[in-house]
C-alpha cells in the first residue's frame, strides 16, 4: 500500500489551494510511475480522512484530475489512474528528483555565444559606478512620456487605436520621424524608409544578418564597439579591422583593402566613436562615400551619439549626402532618454526595410506601440528638442568639470583627448596603473579595455558632487597602487 | 560664378534655423562637387546681401562650417572650401538627386526573408476586425502597471535602482517569477533559470538559434504557428511536420520518426495549439516526455496560452514533470495584459540561460527595466492574479456567447470544436465559401488558412455587442456568396 500522507504532502500556508496541491501531487506520482495505469486510488472519503482535509476538497481534486484525463471516476465503484497513460518504470519517490529538473545542466549539444558576458553586477547603494556614457535619467522627460502613455491606455481609446503597433513600428512615430530627421539631420525620406527597433543594437543585428554571410567581409574600426562586432561575427562573416586614429577610421587603409578584397560592408560610428570618442573628419566622410560608390559596399552608419555634439552643430550624417541608397543609418532614443526606453530606428531604402521588418517579426514580433506613440507626441510637442537643448548644456558643463577635476587630481597618471561631444571621455592610464586594478573603494568601471589600459568615463549621468566623488575614488585607487611601486 | 541664391535656398518658415540651412546647403554643394576644394566663397557681407539675411547669420553658418573643417576662414582675407576634401566629379546641381538618395532601391545583394509579411493593415474606425486571439486591453490593469512605472521613474530613485535592467531581465522580476511559476505551474526553479524576453516569439528565436543549425532536424505540428516555423527555418534546420489531431500533436508519429532519424528538438504548444486550439492530452504529454528521454531531444514547450483554460485548472506544464533538464519552457505576459507590453520569459537550465542571455545581448541588449519591475509589483500585490480571474470569467462567457451566435446564425456554413481554453475558436468554412472572400462589409480577418479554408475567430477582445456585430458581418459575407451560387 501507498503512504498517501507522504505522496501527497499538504502545506496549509501555501498560496496554492489545497485541492490543487492534492491534484498536483497525484499527477506527479503518476508521472513518476508511482501510480501505474489502472491503479485504484482511495475513495474521496478515505483519502480525506488520511490527509485530514474536508471530503469536498478531495472531490474537487479528483474532478480536476478526471477532466484532464489523469484518472477515471466510476461513480459508486472506484477511482483509478487512467489506462491510457504510458507505462513508466517507477522512479524512486524522492522529492529531490521530482522538483529539481532544472537543477540539471542542459545536456544536449547547443551552440554557444562567444562572449565574455560582463553582465552588469548588482550594485549596492555604496558603489561608485563609472558607466560607459549613460544619460542622466533624472533630466529626462520620462514623466511627460508616461502621461501620454497613460492617456493612450485609457479605456475609451479601446483596442482599435492605442496599441496598434506593427512590426515596422507605429505609423504615427514613423511619420513624426520623417519630419524630425529631416529637420535635425537633413535626411529626405518617407515613412517607408524607417523601421522602429528596440535600439541601435537591434538595427545593427538586423542589418548584419541581411548583409552578411560566411562568404562576406566587413570592415570595422580597431578598437570597435564590441557588441557590434559580436553581431557581425554571428553571421559567419570575416571581420577586417582598420585602425581608428584622431580623425576616425582610416579611409586610406579601407581603400587599400578594397583594392585587394571584396568588401561587403563598412561599419562606422561617425560621432564619438565607441570607445575612443573621436569624430570622423569631413575629409574622411567624403572619402568613405566615394569609396562606397567605387567599390560597391554598404555603409552601416551607427550615429547613436548624434545629438550631443558640443563644438558645433553635429556633422550631417553620411546618409544625408548624395549616395546610391547603400547607407543604413542607425539611431537611438535609448541614449537620449533612458537606457530602459527601448526605441531606436533604422533608415534605409524601402526594399531593405521590408526585409528587415520581415526578419524582425521572426525575432520578437514588434515593439511597444503605446510607447512609440507617446514618443511621437513628445517629439511633436517639441518636448524632446527642449530636453536635448537642456541636457546638452548640462552635459557640456559636466564634461568640462570632469576635465578640470582630472587635470587637478590625476594629470600625472592619465592621458586623454577631450571629446567634442558625447557622454564619455576615453581615458588611458599610465602603464604602472592597470585598469583592472581600479576596483578598490567600491569603484566599478563598466567598460574597460585591458589591451589599451583604458576605460570610458561616462560623465553625463553624474552631477558635480558625484563627479568629485568618482574622481576621488579613482584617485584613491591610483594612489594605493603608487604606494606599492 | 555661382548662383548662390539657387545653391542656398532659404525657407524662412522652416523649423531649421536659417544659419543651419545655409551651412547645410554649402555642405551639400561641397559634397556634390559644385564647390571644389580651394574654391573661394563670398565674404559674409556679400553672401548676406545676396541671400537677404543678416550678416551675423552668415557668420554663424561659416563658423559652423569652419569648426567642422568644411571651410577655412582666413580673417580679413578670404573664406575657402578646405583643401583636404577629396576632389569629386561635379554632379549636376539638381535638388532631386541630392535629396532622394533613399528613393533608390538598396542595390547590393542582401539576404531575403521568406515571408508573406501579412502586416496588419491600418484599419479605420469602421472596420470590423477578427483578430487571432487578443486579450481585451480594456480589462487589463495597465493603469496600475503605469502608476508603478511612474513612481519608479521619479527623480529621487535616481539612476542606481529604477532602470537597473540587465540583459537577463531585472532580478526583481525574475525573483517574483520564481514564486509565481511555482504557484501557478508547479515549476521548481531559481532566478538563474529565467531569461526575460520581449515575448514568446523572442524565446522561440533564441532557443532555435542555440539548438539548431543546418544539420539539425526539428519536429513541428501540422499546421503550426507560422512565425515559429520561420524562426526554425532561419537556422537552416530541417522542419519535419507531424499531424495535429484532436488530442494535439501525434506522439506515435514522433516516435516512428525518431526511430529513423536523429531529431534535435520538438516544438509543442500544449495549451490551445495555434491555430487549431486543441489541448495536448495527458497520455501524449507523458509519451512525449518519455520519448524526449529515450531519443535525447529537446522540447520547446510554448505555453503562451496557459492562463485561460476553462474546463479545469490548466494542465501542468511538461516542464514541471521529472525531466533531464532538456525542456525549454516559454511563456508570455503580452497575451495576458496587452500585445504592446513586450514581456515574456524562458525557463531552462542555468547553462542554457547563460548562453541565451549572451545571444540576446547581441540582438537588442535588453528590455525595459522599469516595466519589468512594474510587472513584478503587479504580480507581488496579487493584481495580476485578480486580473486573470476576472478576465478568465469574462472570456469564458464570450466564448460561450460566440458559440451560441455561431450556432444560431451560421451552423449551416461552418464547423468547429469549441476549445477548452484560449482566446479564439478555429472555424472551418464549408468549401463553397472561401475564407479569402470574407472581406466585404469592412470585415478583416487577421489569421486565415487557405489550405484548410479556416480562420481563427478571436473572441476575447470583443464584448457581446461587438461579437454580434462581427458575426453579423461574417454572415453577410457568407450570404452574399450564397446568393451567387
Amino acid at each position: 500500500m501507498f503512504s498517501y500522507e507522504h505522496i501527497i504532502p499538504i502545506e496549509k500556508k501555501s498560496k496554492i489551494p489545497v485541492y490543487r496541491q492534492i491534484a498536483i501531487s497525484i499527477i506527479n506520482a503518476i508521472r513518476n510511475g508511482i501510480f501505474k495505469p489502472g491503479t485504484h486510488l482511495p475513495s474521496s472519503r478515505e483519502l480525506a480522512k488520511t490527509l485530514c482535509v474536508h471530503r469536498k476538497t478531495v472531490i474537487a481534486a479528483y474532478e480536476e484530475l478526471n477532466t484532464q484525463d489523469w484518472i477515471v471516476i466510476i461513480p459508486r465503484k472506484h477511482v483509478a489512474v487512467s489506462q491510457y497513460i504510458p507505462l513508466l518504470k517507477p522512479q524512486k519517490w524522492d522529492e529531490e528528483t521530482i522538483t529539481s529538473s532544472y537543477g540539471h545542466e542542459f545536456k544536449l549539444p547547443f551552440d554557444t555565444v562567444n562572449e565574455n558576458l560582463n553582465e552588469e553586477t548588482i550594485s549596492t547603494a555604496l558603489d561608485i559606478i563609472i558607466d560607459d556614457g549613460y544619460p542622466d535619467v533624472r533630466l529626462s522627460p520620462i514623466d511627460e512620456l508616461l502621461k501620454t502613455y497613460r492617456s493612450l491606455t485609457y479605456r475609451k481609446y479601446g483596442i482599435k487605436n492605442a496599441n496598434k503597433g506593427t512590426t515596422q513600428g507605429t505609423l504615427k512615430l514613423r511619420d513624426e520621424l520623417v519630419n524630425y530627421l529631416s529637420e535635425t539631420r537633413g535626411l529626405n525620406i518617407s515613412a517607408a524608409n524607417i523601421l522602429i527597433t528596440h535600439g541601435a543594437q537591434m538595427s545593427i543585428y538586423l542589418s548584419a544578418h541581411l548583409l552578411l554571410n560566411p562568404t562576406s567581409s566587413i570592415i570595422v574600426g580597431k578598437p570597435n564597439y564590441p557588441i557590434a562586432n559580436m553581431a557581425f561575427e554571428r553571421t559567419g562573416a570575416k571581420l577586417i579591422e582598420v585602425d581608428v586614429d584622431e580623425y576616425g577610421i582610416d579611409t586610406d587603409k579601407i581603400e587599400a583593402i578594397c583594392e585587394k578584397t571584396k568588401i561587403n560592408a563598412v561599419y562606422v560610428i561617425p560621432h564619438h566613436h565607441y570607445p575612443t570618442t573621436v569624430t570622423l573628419s569631413v575629409a574622411r566622410r567624403m572619402k568613405l562615400l566615394e569609396l562606397s560608390k567605387q567599390f560597391s559596399f554598404a555603409i552601416i552608419e551607427d550615429d547613436y551619439d548624434y545629438d550631443y555634439h558640443y563644438t558645433s552643430s553635429p556633422y550631417l550624417p553620411l546618409a544625408s549626402a548624395n549616395h546610391n541608397g547603400n547607407i543604413i543609418y542607425i539611431g537611438s532614443f535609448s541614449k537620449i532618454l533612458d537606457p530602459s526606453i527601448r526605441i531606436g530606428f533604422m533608415v534605409a531604402p524601402a526594399n531593405f526595410i521590408v526585409q528587415c521588418t520581415a526578419l524582425r517579426k521572426v525575432i520578437d514580433f514588434g515593439g511597444d506601440g503605446y510607447m512609440q506613440n507617446s514618443l511621437a507626441t513628445l517629439i511633436n510637442e517639441g518636448e524632446l528638442k527642449r530636453h536635448l537643448k537642456k541636457a546638452k548644456k548640462c552635459y557640456l558643463k559636466r564634461r568640462d568639470y570632469l576635465d578640470q577635476l582630472l587635470n587637478e587630481h590625476l594629470a600625472k597618471y592619465i592621458s586623454y583627448t577631450l571629446p567634442t561631444g558625447g557622454m564619455a571621455i576615453w581615458i588611458k592610464l599610465n602603464p604602472d596603473f592597470p585598469v583592472e586594478a581600479m576596483t578598490k573603494y567600491n569603484l566599478k568601471i563598466n567598460r574597460l579595455d585591458s589591451a589599451q589600459n583604458a576605460f570610458r568615463f561616462g560623465f553625463a549621468s553624474l552631477d558635480e558632487k558625484e563627479l568629485e566623488m568618482t574622481v576621488k575614488a579613482l584617485k584613491e585607487n591610483i594612489l594605493s597602487i603608487e604606494n606599492t611601486l
